[in-house]
């Protein structure tokens, strides 16, 4: 039995007559939002860049997940999905999807200041019966201690005023099975009632719910999933540094382990781990862990191992560049791709940045070439454009360095081509003798 | 091409006239023997116990992974096996299969006393144009670097009088899937006849191989499917230790993140890992690389996540006590199953037995029963006889701990029954006041 105020809200959301506010319009949000309003509910995207939010509402798409005609069929033809940058329009929504950055500072603490902006907009313009769910990665503990204070903080009150879920989003960037509307969606709420509502409400657009005792379950659940991934991928960077003193090709080992048909899950090696989830998101558990006494040595270790990876690769280029009597200082060094995983657009911690930086610094003469990614910004500030690709350009460096495997580009004429490269993801399969691979 | 007497050896196994000699009759051994010989090669099994052997001989099996009537057949029927302890037989064999153990001494590094043993016989009686194959785990470069030259001392050359293989065992007791010819077995051959001549013969018996480029790949290969599965579990442990002082049910977070449709594998979290295989296997890989100057973090930190978990599971069993008002001292403690996994007869390695040796040293009244297990022997001497499962030796215990989840225990009936529970399995899925999980 659900209180009434409840009662009456899933009434609303079950005839579909609820307004969606979704709190950030980037690579979790707009996804999000689109497929609510392709399943016919009234969608209200907030987004700070007003940049962005004029782009959608002209149905202009800038998420490589997002199909142009989606978006175009929302905006320009439905009409249910509008975008603004103006927060005090939250007034207009019955919902409140967050799906705000989670980042961490640069002592990898987490950077909570997305959220609590979110939320205290919210506090600021929310009316009574809400259903707000939190969708951004963050540490267990979160949407019952962070956030529901805030929420609360101008009299509203949960279960009676609003009801709060965390459902934590499992996009996974370029992948071409697995959107938004398919992929499983765990939610987790404070109380029965928030429980139900969430529920319902995800219902529209999402096709299966899984649905867990309480928020802090579900946001382990997220942490689980990419610590796990973040485990693994150190784990066998360790083991391909020690195979490569033991003259053993760790991506053979790999594809021969991939034969075991139970019990066993392929990672690969590489420069470091990208993105915005796998290298963050156990340092969100690390950061509660510690209030709790308790240390994470697992996370340590391979966050340590993480951390250096991009010198080992600097070591590794410095060595190759050694059989042909160059050192590194004035060397030409040209990387192939800056994106942290093939054929996105995204560099964020991407691990070629660092490795240009110290390469940069130890008096290497740095070129990129990356065809999702036009120019980047390296951490001392120093800025580079992505030099075209041809046969001059990859014969004329002393070294190429491959660090990210876009499909569009041919490695193997790059074996051919080039004097010396550095194949940090096995992008090259056939055997040269100038190719050193990591 | 293959060099004269390969290819003459070649049509000896094509044409199935050689004597498959197979060096240890344990459960790598044994299924291995019984396999081909259902194949219709002729095998002879060498085991030093002679009770195993004469066992064999009458066509009486003692592992669980052989049916007894595939035993049956190839003895009494067939005769296609025989088994000796009389090692000068070796004479008699074209092919060795060395399938002795690899274990740890107590200071966890490897005891290649029985490889060493085998190879040592080997040498003694191996007569010229012979196939030998090490099945066993163990750290790479073994086969190159330490059985070659034992082979080679008496004078005997290989590539010329024998050819040598390494292809790991990837036996997983109990499972009801996957047995020794059905899964797909990794081999390296050091040089291109001996590759040849690995794959005929192992084709005889095995559905699928997967060849490698040298043995220290595929020793590379078994260390790395077990040292996933070691880093993963001491992973879920060590977070498991951390949910139950947030109050997070672990086991209902796994259960959710398997919902992920990519990207994840489940593991769970136990009182520690037992067993010949995944608590060992990394510790080889660590041995060899301090060899080469190079420090295993993750091995070391998975390992030591490992070694603490049975006395974290003493404290949880005492904090568990403490909310009756009672110590471990004195009070009556049952354990559940003593086998490291569900549904074996096997305690080796077994954190059951290391859990019992501090419980009593700290003078609980320890007891055990397992269906499978009729006596265990402790770190300490002490011997233990499993009593009987009733209502009756359930209620009486002051605290019933499940470390064994057979499938045959009636585990809500123990619940039910129990004045406490300490469940390291998660073997109870009601929830019951008096069950405390790990």
């Amino acid at each position: 039995m659900l209180h009434q105020n409840a009662e009456l809200f899933l009434d609303k959301i079950q005839n579909n007559s609820i307004v969606v506010g979704v709190l950030g319009l980037g690579y979790v949000g707009l996804p999000l939002a689109v497929t609510f309003a392709r399943n016919g509910v009234k969608v209200l995207g907030f987004e700070k860049s007003s940049a962005k939010a004029e782009s959608i509402n002209r149905g202009e798409n800038y998420i490589a997940d997002v199909a142009d005609s989606d978006l175009a069929a929302v905006t320009n033809e439905t009409q249910m999905l509008e975008a603004t940058a103006d927060f005090s329009r939250l007034k207009e929504v019955d919902v409140a999807l967050i799906c705000v950055p989670t980042p961490l500072d640069k002592f990898k603490k987490p950077d909570m200041s997305y959220i609590e902006a979110a939320c205290e907009d919210l506090a600021t313009y929310m009316t009574s019966n809400m259903v707000i769910s939190l969708e951004s990665t963050t540490y267990p503990t979160t949407t019952e201690e962070f956030i529901l204070p805030i929420l609360q903080k101008n009299g509203l009150v949960h279960g009676q005023d609003f009801w709060l879920c965390y459902s934590p989003e499992r996009i996974d960037p370029g992948n071409k099975s697995y959107k938004t509307h398919n992929t499983p969606k765990v939610i987790g709420a404070i109380g029965e009632d928030a429980r139900v509502l969430g529920i319902a409400l995800y219902e529209l657009a999402i096709d299966t719910l899984y649905p867990v005792s309480s928020p802090r379950v579900a946001e382990m659940v997220k942490i689980l999933e990419n610590t796990y991934r973040f485990i693994n991928i150190s784990l066998i960077n360790e083991l391909t540094l020690l195979a490569g003193k033991m003259d053993i090709d760790i991506w053979e080992v790999i594809e021969a382990a991939k034969t075991k048909p139970y019990g066993f899950q392929a990672f690969y090696p590489g420069p470091g781990i990208g993105g915005h989830c796998i290298p963050l998101d156990p340092f969100y558990l690390e950061y509660i862990a510690k209030q709790y006494n308790f240390d994470l040595t697992m996370i340590n270790t391979a966050g340590r191992i993480d951390t250096i990876m991009p010198h080992r690769v600097v070591v590794k280029i410095s060595f190759s560049l050694n059989k042909q009597k160059k050192a590194i200082k004035g060397s030409s060094i040209l990387f192939l791709g800056v994106a942290y995983k093939p054929d996105i657009n995204d560099e964020r911690e991407s691990p070629a940045l660092k490795i240009m930086d110290e390469i940069a610094h130890k008096g290497g003469v740095v070129s990129y070439h990356d065809p999702f990614i036009p120019e980047v910004v390296i951490h001392d500030g120093h800025r580079y454009e992505s030099v075209p690709f041809d046969d001059q350009v990859i014969s004329d460096a002393d070294c190429v360095v491959i660090t990210t495997n876009h499909s569009n580009i041919d490695f193997e004429k790059v074996a051919e081509k080039a004097k010396l490269v550095v194949d940090l993801r096995n992008a090259i399969k056939e055997n040269h003798d100038n190719v050193f691979k990591l």
